[in-house]
C-alpha cells in the first residue's frame, strides 16, 4: 500500500495544518488576537461536536424564561461553522423581552402555545400565535430586528433557536436601557420615555442612575 | 404629529425600496438572474415567516427516511436570511445515507436513539450512538464533509436540523454515483468499486448503464 | 494605433459588460430581484457619483433633528460600493434618539457640541460630551448596538455620519414600538414598561393600539 | 423504486430550482441587476462548463503580446465559481504594462523566459526573472497591486493566469492615463509627468486633448 | 433581583467572551497572526471609540497636501468595524496624486474649490469641479480605480473622505513608479514613459536607479 | 524632498503594520488561532512569491496519478490571496479518483488525453474527453460537487488546476469510507455497498475494521 501514501499523506497535510475542516476551540489555552487557538486536531474527538441540550432551563426568575445556549463559547465544537443553536423554555406567562441579534434567526415549536414576532424597520409589526395544534412551526426573524416569544398558553413551552453564526450574540432592549448607569437625562432625551418609567425599570434591572 | 413625517418617511423609504429586512420571494413570479423577485412590502405578512414541518415524513421508502426541508424553495420567507431547518423522520433501522452540504449543519435530536458521524478530509471518522436518555443532543458536521445518520434504536426518531443557509443543498453519495448514467469504465476507474456492485446499486438507485 | 486595438478592447469588453467598476442604480426602470437594474455605462456620467448634502435639514420636529441620507436610494452611484454618509442637523435641544443599524457607523462632528454614546451587548454605555473646542472628532459606533446623538451646546450642531454599507438602514426604538398598532399586551410583557407609558407614546409617535 | 422517489424528487427540487451548483449565464438573454439569466439547468450542458485556450493570441501589436481571457463574458459556465483563467503570449520583447486587477493573480509560466514583479504599497519592488530552467514556476501578484510580465528572452513565452473571480478585471496604467481625454491639465498635476511625456503617450495610446 | 441574573449573566459571557461587539486593538501588545490583540472589554472605554482629525495637516510639501487617517493603526476602536474616516487638506493648488484603494472610497467637501475625478477600468474619465457654492458635495470613487483631488480655488480647502474599511490602504501611482529601485529597463518596457522622464521622477519622489 | 516624507511615511506605516497587501506565512513560527504568524515584512522577498511547479510528480502508485500542491502550506505567500494552484500528473491510465473541494476548481489541459466530468447536485453527469487536439483546455467543476480525471490516451497527461482559496483541501471518496476504521456496520447501512466490496476496499486503500 505504500504506493498510495503520496496523495494520501498530501491530503493529511494540507487538511490538517491549516484546519481546512474545522477549528475547536482550546478554552484552557489563552484568548489571541482571532479568539481562541484550536486545539491540535489529533486531540479532537467526537465528543467536541456533540452538546447536551436535554435539561429544562431555570424559569425561575423574571422574565418566566431561560435561554441555554449551545454558542462556541458553551459548544468548542461549532467555533467557525457558522451555525449554532439555543433551547428556550419558556414557563406559563414566561417570556424572552424584545431583543436583536446582528444576523437572522428562527426558531422551532417543540411543546406548547407561543405567540412571537417581530417589528420590521419600516415599523412593521409582524406576529402570530402558534396553538399547540400547530406543534413544529418554524417561524423567522430577519436579522437586526426586535423580536420576542411568549408563552400565551397553559402549561411550559420548549423551542429551539437556529443561528446563522457560532456566536450569535444577544441584545435585549431593557438590559441595555436599565441594567445599567445609563444617565437618566439621556434617557429621557433619547427614548422619550418618563423619568418615573426608567427609575423604576432600573430598579427592577438593576441599573443605577 | 406631522413634525415627526421626516424621519418617519425617510426611514419608510431607506427600507422599503431596498429589501434591508427580508426578501420574500414571489414563486409565482418569473426566476431572474438572481432568483425569484422579492414580494412587495405590502403584501407581505407574518405568515411568510412561518412554516410548519409537523407532519411526520412518509418513510416508507428503501431508507426508510424522510427529510422535510423549510429551505428558500418551500418557506419563501426564508430567503436571504442565510438559516433554515429541516426535519427529518427516522423509522426503525432507517437511516440518512453519506451525504454533504456546501456548508455545516447541526442536527438536534428529539426523539429515539440514533447514531451518528463524519468523515473529517484527513479520512478520520467521528461517530457517536446518542441514547434515549441522551435526549436533545446536538451534533455538529463541518462543512463539505460526508456524515450520516441512522435510527439504532427500537422506536421511530426525530431531529431536526439546522443549516446557515437557506438553500443548503443535499448531495447524496449513492445517488450521485449510481442514479444516472454515469457510464461504468468512469465509475470503475474513479472510484475502485467492482462492476457487479455498481450494476447492483444502478439497480436500486435507478441509474442506466 | 490599430496594434493596439485588440488589448484595448478586451479590456473594455470585459469591463463594461460585467460591470467591474461600478452599478449605478436606475432609478426609473422596475426593480428586480437584485434591486434596480444598472444603468447602461455609457448613459453614466460624472454626476452619476456626486452629491449634494449642503443643505441643511429641517429641525422643526419633534426630535428637533434631520438626518438626510445619501444612501443607494438617494444616491444611485454609490450603489454596489459598500459605502454612504449621510448628513445630520441637530438645533439646539435636538437629539437622534437610540438606534441601530444592521453595520458600525461613525459620526465625524463638524459644528457644535455634540453627546453620543452607544450600549454594548453587555450592557455597558459608552459616551461622551464632545465640545466646541474638540472640532472634528470621529466617534464610532460598533454593528447592532443602540446609540444616540444629543446636541447639548447652546447652537446648531452639524456631523456627517459615514457607513459601510451603501443602504444601511436606520431602526429606530421609540418607532418601532409606538409608531405601530404593536398590541398593548404584547407590549406590556415584552418590555416592562407600563400601559400609560406606552399609551402616552403611542400617541406621540403614531401609533395604534 | 418508486419508494426512492421522494427524498430524490427533493434533491433535484431543492438544487434545480435555486441553483446551488451553478448559474450558466444566458448571453443570448436580457441583462438584469444580476447581470445576465442563468440558463435552464435542463439546457445546460459539460460544453459550457470547457473553453479552449489553445489558440496562440495574436501578438502583433505595440505590446507584442495578448491576454485571451476565460471570463465570465467568454465562459459563460465559470460564472458564478469565483475563478477564473487566462492565457498570456509574449513574443520576444513582449511586455504586459503595469496593470492591476481587484483581486489577487498568479501566473503559471509554460514556455520562455520571463520577467515579472509587483510594486507593494509601501512602494517596495518584487520582481524576478525565471529562466527556461524554471519552467512551470508560479508567482503571485497581491490583490490590488501593479504587476507586469516582460518576456526577456529570445523566444515567445507562454503563461497561463488564474485569479479568484469569474470576472477579475483588468485596469492598465498607460491606458487609464493616455487612453483617453483626461485633460492635460489634471494629467500634469495629479502625475508630475510633462507635458510633452503625456502628449507623446496620447498619441501612442489614442487618448486626446 | 437575583432571578434576573441568569439570563444576565448568559448575555455577558457570549458578548464579552467573544469580541460580538468590537475588537478594539491592544498596540503595546506582540501582533499575532490575526493583527493586535485586543484589549480586555474591561480596559476598554468610550475613548477607544473617540479621534480627533480637528487638526489642520501640513501642507508644507511637494504636493500641497496632507492626508489624516483615522484607520485602525491610528484609530484602535475602528479596528473590524468595517468602516473608517480621514481628513484631506489640500493648500492652494494643492493635490493628491493619482491612487488608489481597494475599496471604493467618497469624500465630503466641507471647504474650499476641488476637482476630483477618477477613471473607470473601460478608461474613461469621471471628473468635477465643485465650487465653494457647492458646499458639502459628496463624491464618490469606485473600488480599485486611479482617482484625484485638486484644489483649484484660491483658498485652502477641506475635505473628509470615508472607506468602507478599517484599515484602507493607500496606493499612490509616483510613489510606487518612482519611490524605489525599480529598474530602469522595467519601468521604460512597462510604462511607456521616456527615460529621462523616470529619472527627474525618481529624483523627485527618491527613487534610485 | 524632505517635503515629500510625511505622506510616503503615512503610506509606510499604514500598509505595512496592518498587512494590506500580504500576509507570508512563517512556517517556523508557532501556529496561532489564526494560523502561522505573517513574516516580517522586511523579511519579505520576491522568492516568497514564487513556486516550482516544474517537476514531475512521482505516478508510481496505486491511481498512477500525483497532485503537486502549490497551497499556503507548501508555498506560504499565497496565504490570504484567495487563489492557488496545482499540478497534475497522469501516467498512462492513471486518474484522480472522484473528490471534492469546499469551493470550485479548474483544470487546463498542457498535454494529453484527459476525461474529466462532474457530478451535480442533482445527480447530473457532466463530462468529456478532451483530446490532444484539444490542447489547453479548461474545464471547471463548481464548488462541492464530486468530479474526476482519467488519462485515457497513449501518453503522460499533464494539467494545472487552480482555485480559489489559498487552502482548497481534496476529500476523495475512496479515502474518506475505506482508508480510517469506520465500522463496517454503518458503511453497510450508509452506503449500500456490500461488505465484501468495502473489506476489499479497506484492505486497498489501507482502512480497517
Amino acid at each position: 500500500m505504500m504506493v498510495l501514501r503520496s496523495l494520501f499523506a498530501l491530503s493529511f497535510l494540507v487538511s490538517s495544518s491549516n484546519a481546512v475542516d474545522f477549528c475547536v476551540e482550546d478554552l484552557d489555552a489563552n484568548q489571541g488576537p482571532a479568539g481562541y487557538s484550536c486545539k491540535k486536531a489529533e486531540t479532537v474527538t467526537v465528543h467536541d461536536f456533540i452538546f447536551s441540550l436535554g435539561a429544562t432551563g431555570n424559569t425561575s426568575n423574571l422574565i418566566k424564561a431561560a435561554v441555554t445556549p449551545a454558542f462556541s463559547a458553551q459548544f468548542p465544537g461549532i467555533n467557525r461553522l457558522g451555525i449554532s443553536v439555543a433551547r428556550l423554555d419558556l414557563a406559563v406567562g414566561g417570556r424572552v423581552p424584545v431583543h436583536t441579534h446582528p444576523g437572522a434567526s428562527e426558531i422551532l415549536i417543540i411543546q406548547g402555545t407561543i405567540c412571537a414576532g417581530f417589528i420590521s424597520s419600516t415599523n412593521k409589526v409582524y406576529f402570530k400565535s402558534l396553538n399547540e395544534g400547530d406543534a413544529n412551526h418554524a417561524i423567522a426573524f430577519p436579522q437586526g430586528l426586535m423580536h420576542f416569544q411568549i408563552n400565551i398558553g397553559k402549561s411550559r413551552a420548549l423551542a429551539f433557536a437556529s443561528f446563522g453564526s457560532a456566536n450569535p450574540g444577544i441584545y435585549t432592549m431593557d438590559y441595555a436601557l436599565f441594567a445599567n448607569n445609563l444617565p437618566t437625562d439621556i434617557l429621557r432625551e433619547t427614548t422619550f420615555l418618563d423619568p418615573d418609567q426608567f427609575k423604576k425599570l432600573k430598579g427592577v434591572f438593576g441599573g443605577t442612575d
